[in-house]
């Protein structure tokens, strides 16, 4: 489904990484580093939650608001039971909703956001992501102690949290449409190659959203996926001339790549991952290209793998969703 | 956030059950049961799958869609990474946003669903939730070959599946309201004492909600509270007094009460849980009554516990949630 908005806008964005972020090209972007994976914490969950908190304490200064003056938070994240958004957020906000569609979420928490703001159901909401290396590590992969190697086809989980504020007060930069993604089934299941299992669904939503809106993907300046990686993003370019006779040219990107110097960062393999990820680039990097009008129209495509490893282990393929968000200046 | 709708109707539901609520006191209202845990499968992950399959393909028999035909299909379940939700529901609707907000999925859903159907954004949505006896007990507790015995306030989880449409295509009951909940920490942490737990987010949500449109409890034919079991529910009108000032009477009950007879049903102890467990109640024993207009106001708060077993062990407390729907009979 693609929706088209009149009055969304986002405001301002508050972004808080850990160090492999902070030593990747796009260091300047944002406002809180850290040199370690615990910040002062004495587990890797509880230090994803702080990267939240910190992301939110930034937001709400900069945007002179106060915790309780937002209407909504919508958050998503990686951990079990969406428990670092959960735990983050909690004392921001008049009310909550979490949201999951993996490393889509980001871009799954603006469209819900900016259509309540567009309807005039709300005035304001905060949209917040997080993802953390070694908390996802553990979680979805062998015991972090083993140090086990991994192919090179295999993504990085980004370490970060990243929140916006979408409100109906006019800033330069609209939320003018968003396309919600569909559940696509490619038979993939290598859970070590993420950008081919993702690729299907960026694939979909990009389609869907061009061929809605009557656009071709000369419209945008830019068109950004979440984080299909180096191997996944020409895969995705060859998917959407094979299936839907789309054309991607130099104004294509995904942010896997852009979050770190791949040639340097060798640890990073195929790109970052990680809901946090395409978030960090596009409220960091694209919102300063649209504040400074070097960029104008941009296309947001997080991507998300649909699984668990207890599906994998039972050996279901690994599902795709992305949804689309196109930013305007104005 | 408290929103108000014009055109939001529900249309039709279709659930589907295993043994436990076959054998309860609401086992007519239910489309298909199951006398064991496995329905044919060879996981209970995979079990949980098809039970969304089944609700989904009754549903939209029912309702004389085509699969392909539903807007947008919101859905949210317990396994990590949502995932019934999303291998359940992969090949229905033209587009899919996952929910997370524990056993106050289900209205989760619906305030999402029908504030894009009353913006007119799209026309129709299904919104579906499921949980599995077995498939939470592995998950969640302790391997279930220890038959670990549990307190008498632990509850018991619930094996279904629930879906309901919503569309702006007239049908005696509408979709007439509904507010967002917020995160509430209460200090709570005893995970075989979730009726405790969740308490307190239902509390502020009534709270919230009466005073938002200017009721009283009576304005309801029924207050529906989700899955706080028998000890939750007599804390949560302690509660609503204590700190609201707000007395429920005999218009109030509790799903996780109605779905077992707990007289003869001795495992379910203080009552069940799960998303589908007020879901069930709901679009079953509750849209009969409507139908019937034997019931013409109800207000659903289904009641979430927002944690994980990871933070539970880091001793982190165990937040809440609810989110509130109200139905009226047109």
């Amino acid at each position: 489904m693609t929706f088209t908005y009149k009055n969304v806008y986002l405001n301002d964005a508050a972004l808080s990484v850990g160090p492999y972020e902070k030593d990747g090209p796009l260091r300047k972007y944002f406002d809180k580093t850290y040199d370690d994976l615990y910040f002062g914490c004495d587990s890797w969950e509880k230090a994803e939650v702080k990267l939240i908190k910190d992301s939110l304490d930034i937001l709400v200064k900069k945007t002179k608001y106060k915790k309780g003056d937002i209407d909504l938070v919508i958050s998503g994240d990686l951990l079990n039971q969406v428990s670092a958004s959960t735990y983050g957020t909690s004392s921001y906000g008049k009310s909550f909703l979490g949201v999951y569609t993996a490393c889509a979420s980001s871009t799954e928490a603006l469209i819900i956001g900016a259509s309540l703001i567009d309807s005039k159901k709300i005035n304001n909401c905060i949209c917040t992501v997080s993802s953390h290396n070694m908390s996802s590590e553990k979680q979805f992969r062998n015991p972090t102690e083993y140090g086990a190697p991994k192919p090179l086809t295999s993504t990085f989980t980004t370490t970060g949290a990243a929140s916006c504020l979408l409100s109906n007060k006019k800033s330069n930069i609209k939320v003018e449409s968003s396309t919600i993604g569909k559940i696509i089934d490619y038979e993939q299941n290598d859970p070590n190659h993420m950008g081919a299992a993702m690729a299907p669904g960026a694939a979909y939503v990009i389609h869907k959203h061009l061929t809605d809106l009557n656009r071709t993907p000369d419209y945008y300046d830019l068109i950004l996926t979440g984080d299909l990686g180096m191997y996944g993003k020409e895969i995705l370019k060859d998917l959407l001339i094979d299936e839907y006779g789309i054309e991607l040219s130099d104004n294509y990107n995904d942010c896997g790549i852009m979050l770190y110097d791949l040639k340097k960062q060798k640890e990073v393999h195929a790109g970052g991952s990680g809901p946090a990820c395409s978030a960090l680039v596009n409220y960091g990097y694209i919102l300063d290209k649209l504040r400074k009008k070097e960029l104008k129209r941009v296309l947001l495509v997080a991507t998300g793998a649909l699984f668990s490893p207890t599906f994998v282990f039972q050996k279901e393929n690994i599902l795709s969703i992305a949804n689309a968000v196109s930013l305007e200046v104005v």
